[in-house]
């Protein structure tokens, strides 16, 4: 199933999507297994689409990709290289990349995005997958010359805009270490890698941040980018696709 | 005034705190300059004491004075050094600090914590301060084994209660590059420098992140540590003092 977040006129709610019609839910991060309709059908084009969630915390792992890894000449990492993402940085398809008047370049990078249901401390590996929702397509957008001078990332990936999500929650991927990840600038394919890529695969990062904090009902793991990363310009129109999810794409802007 | 946030019963609330009394207000974070008072006082022996704001995001800053730089053999920072903790993180005074099991050295690290009253994207340093509510006590738990590994510190500073705030949010500091901040070990004093010993200041440190992201009602910035930084033992007890603030006080325990 694809779990949409949507505004109709001033209230925001949760659905299914389901073709051209979303059936209005309760939140999805509440209650039992199932999802309780509320009854209210809207129509898909009358709504906005959100950002499919609001994150207390964005877990993000760098050079989570061999080729990645790679082409920025950096070792393979032994353990996972975990930053965050402020929740002010979360936009929602369609919603508009600001570049900010600090940064010569913002570089796009396409990545799985994994939703957690419900709080997670201290789990096992094995049982890691199932506190999770669904999973997302995202964008770890970066300040490129911002990243290095402090040697943290919180600064140059942590932007206002800088975390577009979305555009729904799927419920049903079979196996997250098999799905291609690919990202169009302009309509053109500049990154393109299977997550199987992945030196380490989403239950072990679920493993291991939750040794650490608890994960929260609508907390997102962004898991790396492939190789392929490079700039963006205002005007430009960036977009991520992951097999068996779906496309999330974003216009590029300069501020004010 | 001394702003806290208490438990009473199954409620909670901010308060202002009178002698041995709390006059409960309306959120700090809401409304105009003045703070409404409910009507309701509370005997301060009576409730409990919370971690003074529920902060969204916690920033925290790097090596931001001169003493701690020189300890750790780095050199002193052009620009901010910047990361986060996740809410998860945040304890209140007297709430243990729990030592992960995968670490074997958890160091303390006192702090002169900043709560923003209103949102602020954009600030120019001259009016940075009017964004701020008041100032806390704060203390960067920190396990310094794990904090290079990977080079990025969220792991290692982002474990849940590593993030003690408190006991309250005093509103009325004249200058915060002006405060004594000290740390003690089981009582014995192990960190004192002053806030004039910062590289950035408070209203720099403001317009610096505002710049990059929007800091929310409730958010806190803290400032970083003087040298004399330590490892906790399980058992131990450790106090942050500031000059015209309080006393954050925790106990440590290991987990389970």
């Amino acid at each position: 199933m694809r779990i949409v977040r949507f505004q109709y006129g001033s209230e925001t709610g949760y659905g299914l999507l389901e073709e051209e019609e979303i059936a209005e839910i309760g939140s999805p991060f509440v209650g039992g297994e199932e999802f309780l309709k509320t009854g209210r059908r809207f129509p898909r084009a009358g709504v906005r689409i959100l950002a499919p969630c609001t994150p207390s915390k964005v877990l993000c792992i760098g050079l989570n990709y061999r080729g990645h890894a790679q082409e920025l000449k950096l070792p393979l990492p032994d353990k996972p290289v975990l930053f965050m993402k402020p929740s002010t940085a979360v936009i929602g398809p369609e919603e508009t990349i600001i570049f900010p008047p600090a940064s010569r370049r913002v570089d796009y990078e396409a990545e799985l995005g994994v939703v957690i249901r419900r709080p997670a401390k201290n789990v096992p590996q094995e049982k890691a997958l199932d506190y999770v929702l669904g999973y997302t397509c995202a964008n770890d957008v970066t300040a490129r010359d911002l990243q290095s001078p402090t040697g943290q990332w919180t600064y140059a990936k942590g932007f206002d805009t800088f975390c577009p999500l979305g555009p729904w929650i799927e419920t049903e991927v079979d196996d997250p270490e098999k799905l291609q990840v690919k990202g169009y600038l302009n309509g053109k394919l500049v990154q393109s890698a299977s997550t199987a890529e992945h030196i380490f695969p989403v239950a072990e990062l679920i493993a291991f941040i939750s040794a650490c904090m608890t994960l929260l009902p609508g907390d997102v793991i962004i898991t790396g980018t492939p190789s392929g990363i490079g700039p963006l310009q205002p005007g430009d129109r960036f977009t991520v696709e992951i097999e068996a999810i779906g496309r999330l794409s974003n216009p590029c802007a300069g501020e004010g």
